[in-house]
């Protein structure tokens, strides 16, 4: 193997110092991003109240213009999106990454009874870095003292759903999946297509009984760690909005301690519903304790990649006690949910020799060494109860990571990635015995034509356990572009079942995330989620499409501006073409100039259609297509009647 | 109506002016962009040659390195792919934007026998426009006098086709669909996935016979003026790869001939297998002379937005005389396609009124605006007739315009689209009665579940016409980004069987694309194309996945690169974490650094396979998962089984 020295020197050495200002710009010090706590263009936070006072739903309220038409004025309803973006786009809320954010949900953990605080941590590991002096200047300075459950309780989702008890978290994803679609009475906007011959069976309204009933089937999971009470709770499940995850963390080669702080808050302000920090760089605690802290969405992580650095890289030298030690660790800060790679056995790892692409997941791969060293089958998967115990006591979430899934169209379902998913469904049930939260990951990259037998496989292998799949990229040949191979994969998977999507960005392949790519993965991947909610027929989605659509046909382009997914992309290319302020209120485009204007022309058969007593298509279709080509057909239109 | 004054003085005044030398660069002057000049990297032009001498089909050969491994030295062989660049790439041909290229068909509809070269344009607005000393200054100086058929004749494909002539047209086109899959031998690049559910029936291998027959059956259509013999042929069917094109112009606001010459330069080095030129400026007659007299692929056109201008904008002023003169000046000039808005029929307009977004077609708009003036059936229907006469005196193909195409999600599957689809199926019974060629255009705005109705419809209403769709777009909510709304529409609908994807670019709904937003739309298109074809089953399209892929896979960077739609793109992404030429060899990537390497990590799988005797899957599968697992669980991997 190569070793470049340069790669020994990168930028992973200390690069923190504290600071009380906690706003001062550094490159090399977490603060927060000035771009990623400004408020989108006429949009206002608003919080939904739920039945007790601390259930506040956070979403985001943008404002429409009036339309000026000929009949006089109509007011334009304001349209509320789902808002993952945290305190950071509030401006009631003082940000201060060196204080993190407020527990929102310190209250109801606290209430339940079921946990204590501890006075030091678990993981040896933990007190170890804790105490070392060097380490001390990269540290989070507000750590607080982490929590557990009691002695023989259980403290997941799953368990309270399971004894029929509604959490504050399940009421608060309720209000928050219906994003207020009851208020809405504007025709326009509530139009939808309906009728969907695969997918989801979404209810016109989400109950908190609704999420129960669906976290206690296995059906959908909520990813709240204990430790982690700055999350707004969110849910992950096929009979809900299609959510994604964006990857961010370092590596040894590049990106420090701040730059994923910054990541973070960038990708939830565009969109991202989870957060994966796989850091496999130095100083990989402090950096998930800087994320976590400061995070108001789940967090999930890979801890072998963590146990991997503390035995030098050498998957060899790997042991359960280090990799039960990273579980407590990470458990204890508050990670979310885990990617646990416990299919990858020992007896499926030949069946990958043939491929053309190996074993191309990073953990997948780890423990197929670790296996072929020891000759032993995985330890993940030998001791998975083990983990499970583990998992329960803080409420973390198995993500089962999918080790063996293929790196190329070539190897795309082929028996080493459906042997593994056969184990995955045998562990889901492992964990389902112990109330454990799971979800499963699948591919990579697959054809167009064989996704859904991926979606039906792991329904059928994991009994309807939620999948979490990477694209899948439906073709290898655009390096640079992968965002769009694997965003049309994912927006089928999604359609056909896949509660959450894995961001891919441009650089996947090619080197890692910066902030640019990062944004470019999450905007392809919410247009992914959002084709998906549409042709699931989720009752909320097509609103939001209905009223923008409805701003371009007015020329509206303000509008059509802040009901996108990126209004300042939107603003910005239009205004490469039309700069001037007069242009986004004229009654004409630039693609098409005034003569040309289709929508000017548009207004004009409306009002022919008026005149004719046909204003709605109802009516005219009533009056009957034949009827009126009858009448036509008199004046020369007939005559191809005949052919 | 707001009237812009700046808006008059753009930039479609006079800008070119005749030059010698055909190289300097002006921005305002016809040049070859020296950008779209250059050759891939590692690529060379070949040409395979047909049974007879002037029939040399252009393909791009990409050079692998050797795969070095402890094994030893292993060969990869070139990887050919389809070119649309034309001459334009090969360094042994001289290019002059003002001399126009060679025609390669010249001798092939020559030998035919069945035209006759003219003296005179047919156009009166051709001859007037060529006798105009204003407009000398702009004109493409090395005019040819145009064709046509001989009194009489029919000189479409489909109509020799059809007697069972094959055509050089069509020899060449079976050479160029095969793309050299015959001289493969390697196992790993042959692998491929059959079996599609849903698709297109693609011999292995594609003969002329094949070519004939497809379009003899209307199946397929091969886009070949007879003046414009610059034309590389090439087919438009669902049998065959799925081609994309790429829309060009300039509008009243913006964009010069200069700029609209090199936009087609720069499209066709990216992939498109043809070209519109939408322009609806001025000098539109200058323009497209000067792409198709250098345009080695179709050129299609929008002849009602030129018949426009002829009458200042005033659709209700359009006479069947003038806009029949623009069919012929244009068909002189050599355009390939014509969208014709033939199925916007009086009586289906008032079924557009209760839409969320109108008409939005151009074409569309013009012609219900001159419906609605003139209370009469659209003329283009009523002379339908006499427009397949001059479609065939020169081999102009139809494209059959979808001019109530939904404009939104909300508008999507209509009866208006509906009901237009179905006069299009009627229209295209009539064509055929001329043998003259057609294609459909499609959607627009559609979410994913109904993509598919929308193919089958189209090949039931118009008895397997190839499909021809913009997109569609499978969200509103994302201006800036349309070209992935629609790349995930056009990939599906692709797959489905639609046979040419019109791109959309990330201005689509926002301003007039330049070349960096063209070659995007082109990538994005090319990646759906791509896909689709994977998905169909395409014998030769998976070739180039695997090549990439086990080029990633042995780190040889630079031949991922190469063999990437993009070169230049993945070279730049990955240079920006690993700038070192060192690293394009380097055994491992910047994303995972050294320790991590899954890819090293594969190697020692194969390893261990080897030592085992277990080399290939098939040999792992004989040997039985089953007795492996037993080997494995006396180690403690089996306690899971009872579950």
């Amino acid at each position: 193997m190569t070793r470049d020295p340069d790669l020994q020197h990168s930028r992973t050495g200390p690069e923190l110092r504290h600071s009380r200002t906690g706003v001062t710009r550094d490159a090399r010090r977490p603060t927060v991003d000035s771009r990623a706590v400004q408020p989108f263009p006429r949009s206002r936070k608003i919080y939904v109240q739920g039945s007790a006072k601390d259930i506040r739903v956070p979403m985001r309220e943008i404002t429409c213009s009036d339309t000026r038409a000929s009949t006089g004025v109509e007011k334009n309803p304001a349209v509320t999106v789902y808002d993952t973006s945290g305190p950071y786009t509030d401006p009631a809320v003082k940000i201060d990454i060196l204080q993190g954010l407020t527990g929102v949900r310190d209250n109801w953990i606290g209430a339940r009874g079921d946990t204590v605080q501890l006075d030091v941590f678990s993981s040896a590991y933990s007190r170890k870095r804790h105490a070392d002096e060097r380490s001390a200047e990269l540290r989070f300075a507000h750590n607080k003292p982490p929590r557990r459950a009691k002695s023989g309780c259980n403290v997941t989702q799953m368990h309270y759903a399971r004894r029929g008890i509604i959490t504050p978290e399940m009421e608060f994803i309720a209000l928050r999946e219906n994003q207020r679609l009851d208020e809405y009475r504007d025709k326009n906007l509530l139009k939808r297509h309906t009728g969907h011959p695969w997918g989801a069976q979404i209810p016109a309204q989400i109950t908190p009984e609704f999420v129960r009933s669906e976290v206690a089937a296995g059906r959908a999971i909520i990813p709240a760690n204990i430790n982690h009470p700055e999350t707004e709770p969110m849910i992950i499940g096929r009979n809900f909005l299609v959510k994604i995850n964006a990857n961010i963390g370092n590596s040894a080669v590049t990106s420090s301690i701040a730059e994923e702080v910054e990541k973070m808050t960038w990708a939830i302000r565009w969109g991202a519903d989870t957060v994966m920090d796989l850091s496999t760089g130095r100083n990989i605690h402090e950096t998930r304790e800087w994320i976590i802290r400061n995070s108001p969405v789940p967090i999930g992580t890979v801890p072998i990649y963590q146990a991997l650095e503390k035995v030098d890289g050498k998957a060899e030298e790997l042991t359960w006690e280090i990799y039960r030690d990273t579980l407590v660790e990470q458990a204890e800060q508050g990670v979310d949910y885990f990617t646990i790679h416990a299919g990858v056995r020992l007896p499926y790892i030949p069946l990958t020799a043939d491929r053309v692409t190996g074993i191309v997941s990073r953990g997948g791969s780890i423990l197929a060494k670790w296996c072929l060293a020891h000759h032993q089958d995985n330890f993940l998967y030998t001791r998975f109860e083990e983990i499970c115990e583990i998992m329960k006591t803080y409420d973390v979430s198995f993500s089962l990571g999918d080790g063996l899934r293929p790196g190329s169209i070539a190897d795309a379902c082929d028996a080493a990635q459906y042997a593994e998913l056969e184990t995955l469904g045998e562990l889901t049930q492992v964990a389902w015995k112990h109330d454990v939260q799971v979800m499963i990951e699948g591919p990579g990259h697959v054809p167009m034509h064989m996704i859904r037998e991926n979606m039906e496989k792991e329904l059928d292998s994991c009994a309807e356990a939620p999948f979490y799949t990477l694209g899948p990229l439906t073709t290898d040949i655009a390096p640079g572009y992968d965002h769009i191979t694997s965003a049309i994969g994912a927006a089928m998977i999604g359609w056909y079942g896949t509660a959450m999507l894995c961001y891919v960005t441009p650089k996947e392949h090619l080197g890692l995330p910066g902030k640019d790519d990062v944004k470019d993965g999450i905007i392809a991947y919410k247009i992914a989620a959002h084709a998906a909610d549409l042709a699931k027929g989720h009752p909320a989605a097509q609103l939001r499409d209905n009223a923008l659509s409805k701003a371009r046909f007015e020329f509206r382009w303000e509008d059509q501006f802040n009901l996108s997914l990126d209004p300042d992309k939107a603003r910005e290319f239009h205004d490469e073409t039309l700069p001037k302020e007069a242009h986004k209120v004229a009654h004409f485009c630039s693609m098409c100039g005034p003569n040309f204007c289709s929508m000017k022309i548009t207004q004009d058969v409306r009002d022919y259609a008026k005149r004719q007593g046909l204003e709605n298509m109802d009516e005219a279709l009533e009056q009957g297509l034949e009827d009126m080509a009858e009448e036509f057909s008199r004046q020369g239109g007939g005559i191809y009647r005949k052919v």
